[in-house]
């Protein structure tokens, strides 16, 4: 990515803190941090902070021993002041030092609580907001950039998929299969495993399981919920269901009812419609076939340089769908000490239409009991 | 890990909120909750949160989403009421309502400024202060499991180590040889790569830098600091300093000086020692050297759950060391525009003298200039 966005990206954070009538907003290393200027710093229990004045110059004050990382990143290209503080200095009293007049603050949504009493003390006198309000209207909106990085994601985990045919057999563990698919999203080009759940039988159930060690059974029914960063910072997202040798008769038919919600929302989500009617367009395909009580859950959830971000698709939410708003379409039904069952798409608000960014099939899929492939 | 140790931290923690004047602390999902309770809850927009009275009975608050994970951790087991909360709940006002006449409350160093401001409007009337005030003398204390436990780490971040001269060859950018080590962080037992850092030629004398395009080229000192999570959550983390094909001569004799002022706060470091005085003990070798001015940061930090916690071997810190205390020991000098080299080991101030966790050369390996092994 060039250092292109980066001066836009504050320039429109700006804007929206004046519309919300904050002096400033600081950040610390995070999604936020890396989003708004392409540094993606450690967080350190040293303070690395970007402080933007609404009116007046940014700087970003970081520890002396980052200045170089912080050099070597698109922070170096922006008008941006670099601040480094040593060991023995008190960074909270520089960045007040470089905010006077400033009264009303916004701190990044994740900022550490140590970091917020950092700030209450060396300027009392603040009045703290959050700044995910600013910031998320930005966030949310995927420029063409982001937009192809969420599809080259999409790919990626995508291809993780196809290979978990391979690994699902009876007598594994959940976590012997989990270890695979964690080399497996490595080696296929993420950087980092952001969660795996591997959901056997009744830990299917469990819509946030991860892995345990059951061992997998013929007949079972295995959600594979799992995703990862790729190395420009955007993440991957996808749910499949499989089934083991074969499955209950009764889950097929619940199946067949929950890929026709899923395929409902897709269908339905575009630029111009809320993000509850999205919710509500799965919902009503379970809840017509007597599942509704089994989806106990959201239909989805933003996705860029983190997983669950803005805007999320829930009864309640009225936003309107905007062009570059990316999240997850992943409606389930979850019947305790049984089985659980989950279908998930990354898409896309376009302008052409609904980008869906994972493609592998939406059918279950049976592998071979104890056998080694599709 | 049985669940002993959970129901004993859980008290001990109570006891230190009463030493401090807390009513009640409050611990959403990271290291200090994995602590506690042994649950490795995702950290989630949605709140979980143990909630410890000072008297009266502790409580976990989780998104009824997350509720079967959290009983199939350890929480099961012990006195604690789980909460779940639906979609459309409050859990803050749930929190508070647990609360009843608590004033003076502690939240986890690490909570996320959204969950802050989430408390701050359901208990306007909370005074709020720093949980890691509280938790930190009794996580820097490691018991025998936990000492157990880094030894282990320490063991498979060596085994990554003595791979890493079969990586390191001219011709080969710094992210190549950074992708290699992960897949071996991964493969010699870690569950996660917490950070790489692969500072060849002018890139080491930026302590933390990361990876970067760079070609390694003959005569290249390269500083590899390396680090990883192992399935019971403790953290690895180790540096050697490498040269490929040859050394510069004036290099040689500096990290000659290096070895020596890392072998001496090694020999310094044992219980009844306060942390300045083991980085005194490293920095006094370096300055006799003329190399003071190269060491520019602190000797070390503590490492347990997280890679950097208490305590900090800084300047400063007259706290006394403790058995089971565990840190880095990790001087280092950087020359801009040339090179760095750091040596870390981490080690435990054990009841029978210093515990040392990686035991692979500290001696300057070379490696064959375009080759591929020692």
């Amino acid at each position: 990515m060039t250092q292109g966005p980066f001066a836009s990206r504050l320039a429109r954070m700006r804007q929206q803190a004046r519309e919300y009538g904050a002096d400033a907003v600081l950040v610390t290393p995070g999604p936020d941090l890396r989003y708004l200027v392409g540094y993606d710093a450690l967080p350190l229990e040293r303070l690395t902070c970007l402080v933007v004045p609404t009116e007046g110059d940014a700087s970003l004050v970081v520890p002396r021993l980052e200045l170089l990382a912080a050099q070597a990143s698109p922070v170096a290209g922006l008008d941006l002041t670099l601040r480094p503080w040593g060991e023995g200095e008190n960074p909270y009293a520089l960045v007040t030092s470089l905010l006077e007049g400033c009264n009303r603050v916004a701190l990044d949504n994740h900022m550490w609580f140590e970091k917020v009493v950092g700030f209450r003390d060396a300027a009392p006198h603040w009045s703290t907001i959050l700044a995910g309000f600013i910031l998320s209207s930005l966030r949310m909106r995927k420029d063409d950039d982001e937009i192809a990085a969420l599809v080259n994601a999409g790919a990626a985990i995508d291809r993780v998929h196809a290979r978990v045919p391979g690994l699902l057999r009876a007598g594994r563990t959940e976590r012997e299969v989990g270890a695979d698919i964690a080399d497996a999203i490595i080696a296929e080009g993420h950087v980092a495993v952001d969660f795996i759940i591997v959901g056997s039988g009744p830990n299917g159930a469990s819509p946030h399981h991860d892995v345990s060690d059951r061992v997998i059974v013929d007949g079972d029914v295995v959600v594979v919920d799992i995703g990862g960063t790729m190395p420009d910072g955007y993440r991957s997202d996808c749910t499949r269901t499989y089934a083991v040798g074969h499955a209950p008769a009764d889950f097929v038919a619940e199946y067949a009812v929950l890929q026709e919600a899923q395929a409902a929302a897709v269908a339905h989500a575009r630029v111009g419609v809320t993000c509850e009617s999205v919710d509500s367009a799965a919902r009503h395909v379970l809840a017509q076939a007597g599942l509704g009580e089994l989806f106990i859950h959201r239909t989805g959830h933003g996705i860029g340089m983190e997983t669950h971000e803005d805007p999320y698709i829930v009864a309640g939410n009225s936003l309107v769908l905007d062009e570059g708003m990316a999240f997850s379409i992943e409606p389930g039904f979850y019947r305790e000490g049984r089985y659980g069952a989950r279908i998930e798409d990354i898409v896309i608000a376009g302008r052409n239409g609904l980008i869906v960014c994972n493609t592998g099939t939406r059918d279950l899929v049976v592998t071979p009991a104890g056998g080694t492939g599709r």
